[in-house]
């Protein structure tokens, strides 16, 4: 990862740990990094855990590409190395809140297999990284059109649109593959439940995750 | 604030709300922002203050100077543009943090009164920015000198130091003023719970933060 631009910092090792937030609150931080295309349906499941894991009192937090580009990330465009810039502080940030304990719900197309496999890398616990793959047909993506970017995307008023003008990388091993034609928001949502408990994130006092 | 760079972004408003994450957690969500010279004592403040809250079943993370330059901040240097958006990025982090529910330690030098004004002003919620004014006079830091960067400043070791080379400009109305060379950690730690207590932080079914 190389050294950051000053050598004069120290690394401040807290008193309290990891294991200490999740003790407390029941859980294992985990990163659910849902990639896919514009109206793949990313949001729209992430939205669905999010209201199970609070019904079974699990703290889940969503980082959104729609909102997070008002705030930390304002000052960057659509180009390459924006998007690439725009992955890697979401994939720090990201590592924060999975440090706090939480279970973090990134919803991005992050189209590029090499800014996922950066974020995959922040993490030394591979269970900590959990790639959810949602996946449907670019030509379901564009009849959705939840927003209307793919019919602006066509007319031109949208440049650099993935699908369109940008290539999607799709993931080689995600960990779980959603198929939103196919498979219902509920049923989608519900699988993510399934492999979070299958790996201990949801088990109060199940395996709170080891400090680095 | 002004408008983001691509004007095809829509704020999505999620079904779950900050006060239901209020509610699970059992308080409310606040930024300690803690600001004063290398040496002052924030850190120190911070993690006792932390340990303090997850005694009593709270939910606290700390994010700090030196640890978040090993990450989200890693391309940063310490020149005043540097700095500024530095701590750009950790209001805007900390805004996150918050909205999930979380009571935040962030500490930082934050020698500019601009750039602590801009984190305040990320907060619709007054009641969300705790600004902490840890004092000590400078011969204190430097005689303390935890880390040895004031004898590496005083060598010209270390360009920029703030208190050295850099001005420090001292809050002019902190929420609280805590004077280290007069009292101990464990008072300045106790001066935070009372206030964290006084507008309702810590209540488990107090008076969970109105959304935006």
């Amino acid at each position: 990862m190389g050294q950051p631009k000053s050598a004069n910092i120290t690394w401040v090792d807290g008193k309290i740990q990891r294991a200490d937030r999740e003790k407390l609150l029941g859980q294992r931080g985990a990163l659910l990094w849902f990639t896919g295309l514009s109206g793949s349906g990313k949001t729209a499941i992430a939205l669905d855990l999010e209201r199970r894991l609070l019904q079974r009192g699990k703290l889940c937090y969503r980082l959104d590409g729609d909102n997070i580009r008002f705030g930390l990330n304002r000052d960057l465009d659509f180009s390459p190395e924006g998007r690439e810039e725009n992955i890697r502080r979401i994939g720090e940030v990201a590592k924060l809140f999975v440090d706090a304990g939480v279970i973090v719900a990134a919803c991005f197309i992050s189209p590029y297999r090499n800014d996922r496999r950066r974020v995959r890398e922040l993490f030394s616990n591979p269970e900590d990284f959990i790639e959810i793959y949602v996946q449907a047909p670019l030509e379901v993506c564009e009849q959705r059109d939840p927003k209307g970017l793919y019919r602006k995307a066509r007319a031109g008023e949208i440049a650099d649109f993935t699908g369109i003008h940008q290539p999607y990388e799709a993931p080689e091993t995600p960990t779980l593959t959603l198929n939103t034609a196919e498979e219902s928001v509920e049923q989608c949502s519900a699988r993510i439940i399934s492999h979070l408990e299958a790996c201990g994130c949801l088990c109060g006092n199940g395996k709170p995750a080891e400090d680095k």
